[in-house]
Protein backbone atom coordinates (compact mmCIF):
# COMPACT_ATOMS: atom_id res chain seq x y z
CA UNK A 1 0.00 0.00 0.00
CA UNK A 2 1.43 3.13 -1.23
CA UNK A 3 -0.90 5.66 0.56
CA UNK A 4 1.27 6.26 3.67
CA UNK A 5 4.18 6.92 0.93
CA UNK A 6 1.68 9.13 -0.84
CA UNK A 7 1.22 11.51 1.66
CA UNK A 8 5.01 11.54 2.93
CA UNK A 9 5.74 12.33 -0.45
CA UNK A 10 3.24 15.43 -0.80
CA UNK A 11 4.56 16.50 2.37
CA UNK A 12 8.27 17.15 1.24
CA UNK A 13 6.76 18.36 -1.85
CA UNK A 14 4.80 20.83 -0.09
CA UNK A 15 7.27 21.75 2.02
CA UNK A 16 9.75 22.58 -0.63
CA UNK A 17 7.63 24.37 -2.75
CA UNK A 18 6.54 27.19 0.46
CA UNK A 19 9.92 27.20 1.09
CA UNK A 20 10.78 28.08 -2.40
CA UNK A 21 8.02 30.60 -2.51
CA UNK A 22 8.46 32.49 0.01
CA UNK A 23 12.14 33.38 -1.34
CA UNK A 24 13.11 36.09 1.44
CA UNK A 25 15.53 34.22 3.04
CA UNK A 26 15.26 36.11 6.36
CA UNK A 27 13.50 35.02 9.52
CA UNK A 28 10.52 37.08 7.84
CA UNK A 29 10.07 35.07 5.37
CA UNK A 30 10.36 31.77 7.08
CA UNK A 31 8.30 32.34 9.57
CA UNK A 32 5.65 33.59 6.95
CA UNK A 33 5.66 29.85 5.15
CA UNK A 34 5.94 28.37 8.71
CA UNK A 35 2.33 30.05 9.17
CA UNK A 36 1.34 29.33 5.64
CA UNK A 37 1.93 25.12 6.56
CA UNK A 38 0.39 25.53 10.14
CA UNK A 39 -2.84 27.24 8.15
CA UNK A 40 -3.18 23.74 5.64
CA UNK A 41 -2.46 21.45 8.86
CA UNK A 42 -4.95 23.73 10.75
CA UNK A 43 -7.99 22.93 7.92
CA UNK A 44 -6.76 19.62 7.24
CA UNK A 45 -6.98 18.52 11.03
CA UNK A 46 -10.55 20.40 11.17
CA UNK A 47 -11.74 18.27 8.37
CA UNK A 48 -10.24 14.75 9.71
CA UNK A 49 -11.68 15.37 12.98
CA UNK A 50 -14.77 15.78 11.51
CA UNK A 51 -14.75 12.71 10.00
CA UNK A 52 -12.89 10.54 12.34
CA UNK A 53 -14.50 10.67 15.92
CA UNK A 54 -17.99 9.16 14.00
CA UNK A 55 -16.49 5.61 13.94
CA UNK A 56 -15.53 6.54 18.13
CA UNK A 57 -16.95 6.57 21.06
CA UNK A 58 -18.20 10.55 21.82
CA UNK A 59 -15.50 12.45 23.69
CA UNK A 60 -16.29 13.40 27.44
CA UNK A 61 -13.18 14.52 28.65
CA UNK A 62 -10.21 16.40 27.95
CA UNK A 63 -7.74 13.72 28.41
CA UNK A 64 -10.01 11.11 26.29
CA UNK A 65 -9.76 13.22 23.68
CA UNK A 66 -5.99 13.45 23.71
CA UNK A 67 -5.55 9.69 23.86
CA UNK A 68 -8.02 9.62 20.28
CA UNK A 69 -5.54 11.92 18.95
CA UNK A 70 -2.33 9.98 20.37
CA UNK A 71 -4.25 6.42 19.10
CA UNK A 72 -6.56 7.28 15.99
CA UNK A 73 -5.77 10.27 14.12
CA UNK A 74 -1.96 9.66 14.52
CA UNK A 75 -2.63 5.79 13.33
CA UNK A 76 -4.82 7.28 10.42
CA UNK A 77 -2.27 9.69 9.22
CA UNK A 78 1.13 7.96 10.22
CA UNK A 79 0.23 4.21 10.53
CA UNK A 80 1.32 4.11 13.98
CA UNK A 81 0.71 5.65 17.45
CA UNK A 82 2.88 7.99 19.83
CA UNK A 83 4.76 6.83 21.88
CA UNK A 84 4.03 8.52 25.06
CA UNK A 85 1.49 10.89 26.77
CA UNK A 86 2.11 12.90 29.33
CA UNK A 87 0.00 15.59 31.28
CA UNK A 88 0.53 18.03 34.32
CA UNK A 89 -3.08 17.67 34.84
CA UNK A 90 -3.82 21.59 34.10
CA UNK A 91 -4.03 21.67 30.82
CA UNK A 92 -0.78 20.79 29.48
CA UNK A 93 0.00 17.97 27.48
CA UNK A 94 2.59 16.35 26.21
CA UNK A 95 3.04 14.22 23.24
CA UNK A 96 5.84 11.76 22.31
CA UNK A 97 6.77 10.46 18.90
CA UNK A 98 10.48 8.74 19.20
CA UNK A 99 10.53 7.81 15.39
CA UNK A 100 8.05 10.99 13.73
CA UNK A 101 7.78 9.57 10.30
CA UNK A 102 8.60 13.15 8.53
CA UNK A 103 11.84 13.36 10.07
CA UNK A 104 13.00 9.92 9.84
CA UNK A 105 14.32 10.60 6.30
CA UNK A 106 16.32 13.22 7.45
CA UNK A 107 20.43 12.38 8.34
CA UNK A 108 20.88 12.81 12.14
CA UNK A 109 23.14 15.25 13.45
CA UNK A 110 23.09 18.70 15.04
CA UNK A 111 22.83 21.01 12.06
CA UNK A 112 19.68 19.36 10.55
CA UNK A 113 18.23 20.41 13.77
CA UNK A 114 17.49 23.79 12.36
CA UNK A 115 15.93 22.25 9.28
CA UNK A 116 12.95 20.22 11.69
CA UNK A 117 10.69 22.95 12.36
CA UNK A 118 9.47 23.32 8.69
CA UNK A 119 9.01 19.54 8.98
CA UNK A 120 6.82 19.45 12.30
CA UNK A 121 4.87 22.87 11.44
CA UNK A 122 2.02 21.17 8.97
CA UNK A 123 1.54 18.40 11.73
CA UNK A 124 1.55 21.65 14.87
CA UNK A 125 -1.30 22.57 12.43
CA UNK A 126 -3.26 19.02 11.98
CA UNK A 127 -3.59 18.57 15.71
CA UNK A 128 -4.40 22.16 16.20
CA UNK A 129 -7.21 21.85 13.30
CA UNK A 130 -8.31 17.95 14.87
CA UNK A 131 -8.67 19.65 18.46
CA UNK A 132 -10.37 22.78 17.30
CA UNK A 133 -12.75 20.61 15.77
CA UNK A 134 -13.44 18.32 18.46
CA UNK A 135 -14.19 21.68 20.85
CA UNK A 136 -10.63 22.44 22.07
CA UNK A 137 -8.45 25.86 21.35
CA UNK A 138 -5.33 24.99 21.61
CA UNK A 139 -2.18 26.09 20.99
CA UNK A 140 0.35 23.77 19.94
CA UNK A 141 4.24 23.82 19.24
CA UNK A 142 6.63 20.97 18.85
CA UNK A 143 10.09 20.42 19.33
CA UNK A 144 12.79 18.32 18.62
CA UNK A 145 15.30 16.86 21.18
CA UNK A 146 17.44 14.67 18.35
CA UNK A 147 16.63 13.70 15.53
CA UNK A 148 15.20 9.59 14.96
CA UNK A 149 17.87 7.57 13.68
CA UNK B 1 -9.09 4.25 7.41
CA UNK B 2 -8.56 8.03 6.76
CA UNK B 3 -5.85 8.35 4.80
CA UNK B 4 -7.60 8.68 1.32
CA UNK B 5 -9.29 11.44 2.94
CA UNK B 6 -6.21 12.77 4.51
CA UNK B 7 -4.91 12.95 0.57
CA UNK B 8 -7.36 14.33 -0.61
CA UNK B 9 -7.84 17.25 1.93
CA UNK B 10 -4.29 18.33 1.95
CA UNK B 11 -4.67 18.28 -2.20
CA UNK B 12 -7.35 20.40 -1.96
CA UNK B 13 -5.60 22.75 0.75
CA UNK B 14 -2.30 22.68 -1.72
CA UNK B 15 -4.64 23.78 -4.99
CA UNK B 16 -6.09 26.92 -2.46
CA UNK B 17 -2.96 27.68 -1.29
CA UNK B 18 -1.25 27.73 -4.34
CA UNK B 19 -4.30 29.66 -6.03
CA UNK B 20 -4.23 31.95 -3.01
CA UNK B 21 -0.20 32.18 -3.45
CA UNK B 22 0.33 33.47 -7.43
CA UNK B 23 -2.45 36.03 -6.72
CA UNK B 24 -1.87 37.64 -10.28
CA UNK B 25 -5.72 36.68 -11.65
CA UNK B 26 -4.71 36.96 -14.92
CA UNK B 27 -4.09 33.91 -17.22
CA UNK B 28 0.20 33.86 -16.75
CA UNK B 29 -0.78 33.85 -13.00
CA UNK B 30 -2.85 30.65 -13.49
CA UNK B 31 -0.55 28.99 -15.70
CA UNK B 32 1.96 29.35 -13.23
CA UNK B 33 0.17 27.29 -10.47
CA UNK B 34 -0.75 25.03 -12.86
CA UNK B 35 2.39 24.61 -13.72
CA UNK B 36 3.88 24.53 -9.99
CA UNK B 37 1.42 21.78 -9.28
CA UNK B 38 1.92 19.88 -11.86
CA UNK B 39 6.01 19.89 -11.18
CA UNK B 40 4.49 18.54 -8.12
CA UNK B 41 2.55 15.46 -8.87
CA UNK B 42 5.66 14.84 -11.26
CA UNK B 43 8.10 14.72 -8.42
CA UNK B 44 5.46 12.49 -5.98
CA UNK B 45 4.85 10.40 -9.22
CA UNK B 46 8.89 9.92 -9.65
CA UNK B 47 8.87 8.65 -6.07
CA UNK B 48 6.11 6.61 -6.36
CA UNK B 49 6.87 4.97 -9.63
CA UNK B 50 10.25 3.56 -8.05
CA UNK B 51 8.55 2.31 -4.64
CA UNK B 52 5.94 0.44 -6.24
CA UNK B 53 7.08 -1.66 -9.38
CA UNK B 54 9.34 -3.79 -6.83
CA UNK B 55 6.46 -5.19 -5.50
CA UNK B 56 5.36 -6.15 -9.22
CA UNK B 57 6.27 -7.99 -11.81
CA UNK B 58 9.11 -6.54 -14.34
CA UNK B 59 7.73 -4.82 -17.37
CA UNK B 60 8.27 -5.21 -20.59
CA UNK B 61 5.66 -3.72 -23.14
CA UNK B 62 4.33 0.31 -22.55
CA UNK B 63 0.61 -1.02 -23.01
CA UNK B 64 2.05 -3.54 -19.26
CA UNK B 65 3.27 -0.17 -17.92
CA UNK B 66 -0.03 1.49 -18.61
CA UNK B 67 -2.05 -1.51 -17.40
CA UNK B 68 0.07 -0.91 -14.27
CA UNK B 69 -0.37 2.68 -13.85
CA UNK B 70 -4.52 2.35 -14.79
CA UNK B 71 -4.56 -0.51 -11.67
CA UNK B 72 -1.93 0.00 -9.36
CA UNK B 73 -0.96 2.99 -9.31
CA UNK B 74 -4.52 4.46 -9.51
CA UNK B 75 -5.55 2.07 -6.58
CA UNK B 76 -2.58 3.34 -3.96
CA UNK B 77 -3.56 6.58 -4.86
CA UNK B 78 -7.51 7.14 -5.28
CA UNK B 79 -8.50 3.59 -4.01
CA UNK B 80 -10.01 2.70 -7.25
CA UNK B 81 -9.32 1.14 -10.51
CA UNK B 82 -9.12 3.50 -13.40
CA UNK B 83 -12.37 2.68 -15.71
CA UNK B 84 -11.14 2.02 -18.93
CA UNK B 85 -7.95 2.16 -21.03
CA UNK B 86 -7.66 2.40 -25.07
CA UNK B 87 -5.26 3.68 -27.40
CA UNK B 88 -4.24 3.77 -31.11
CA UNK B 89 -1.25 1.67 -30.96
CA UNK B 90 0.64 4.31 -32.48
CA UNK B 91 1.64 5.68 -28.48
CA UNK B 92 -1.48 7.34 -27.28
CA UNK B 93 -3.51 6.22 -24.47
CA UNK B 94 -6.66 7.63 -22.91
CA UNK B 95 -7.41 6.83 -19.62
CA UNK B 96 -10.66 7.14 -18.17
CA UNK B 97 -12.19 7.47 -14.80
CA UNK B 98 -15.91 8.45 -14.23
CA UNK B 99 -15.65 8.86 -10.86
CA UNK B 100 -12.36 10.56 -10.54
CA UNK B 101 -11.92 11.33 -6.44
CA UNK B 102 -10.56 14.81 -6.78
CA UNK B 103 -13.39 16.05 -8.85
CA UNK B 104 -16.07 13.97 -7.19
CA UNK B 105 -16.92 16.56 -4.15
CA UNK B 106 -17.30 19.13 -6.81
CA UNK B 107 -20.99 20.10 -7.76
CA UNK B 108 -21.96 19.06 -11.49
CA UNK B 109 -22.58 22.31 -13.47
CA UNK B 110 -20.98 23.39 -16.55
CA UNK B 111 -19.95 26.85 -14.56
CA UNK B 112 -17.57 24.53 -12.50
CA UNK B 113 -15.97 23.04 -15.75
CA UNK B 114 -13.76 26.13 -15.78
CA UNK B 115 -11.92 25.22 -12.60
CA UNK B 116 -11.44 21.58 -13.05
CA UNK B 117 -8.00 21.88 -14.47
CA UNK B 118 -6.35 22.77 -10.93
CA UNK B 119 -7.71 19.77 -9.46
CA UNK B 120 -6.39 17.49 -12.66
CA UNK B 121 -2.85 19.82 -12.89
CA UNK B 122 -1.26 17.53 -10.12
CA UNK B 123 -2.65 13.98 -11.15
CA UNK B 124 -1.15 14.47 -14.47
CA UNK B 125 2.13 15.27 -12.94
CA UNK B 126 1.92 12.47 -10.91
CA UNK B 127 1.40 10.19 -14.38
CA UNK B 128 4.06 11.62 -16.02
CA UNK B 129 6.59 11.16 -13.20
CA UNK B 130 5.26 7.73 -12.89
CA UNK B 131 5.77 7.50 -16.51
CA UNK B 132 9.05 8.62 -16.47
CA UNK B 133 10.92 6.47 -13.99
CA UNK B 134 9.38 3.66 -15.92
CA UNK B 135 11.50 4.91 -18.45
CA UNK B 136 8.78 6.63 -20.46
CA UNK B 137 8.94 9.94 -21.77
CA UNK B 138 4.99 11.48 -22.10
CA UNK B 139 2.95 14.25 -22.25
CA UNK B 140 0.25 13.75 -20.00
CA UNK B 141 -3.31 16.09 -20.73
CA UNK B 142 -6.46 16.37 -18.97
CA UNK B 143 -10.07 16.58 -20.54
CA UNK B 144 -13.45 16.92 -18.73
CA UNK B 145 -16.52 16.31 -20.52
CA UNK B 146 -18.79 16.24 -17.71
CA UNK B 147 -18.29 16.52 -13.68
CA UNK B 148 -19.19 13.26 -11.88
CA UNK B 149 -22.61 13.50 -10.21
Amino acid sequence: MADAALFEFLHTEMVAELWAHHSDPGPGGQKMSLCVLEGMGFRVGQALGERLPQETLAFREELDILKFLCKDLWVAVFQKQMDSLRTNHQGTYVLQDNSFPLLIRMASGLQYLEEAPKFLAFTCGLLRGALSTLGIKSLVTASVASLPT
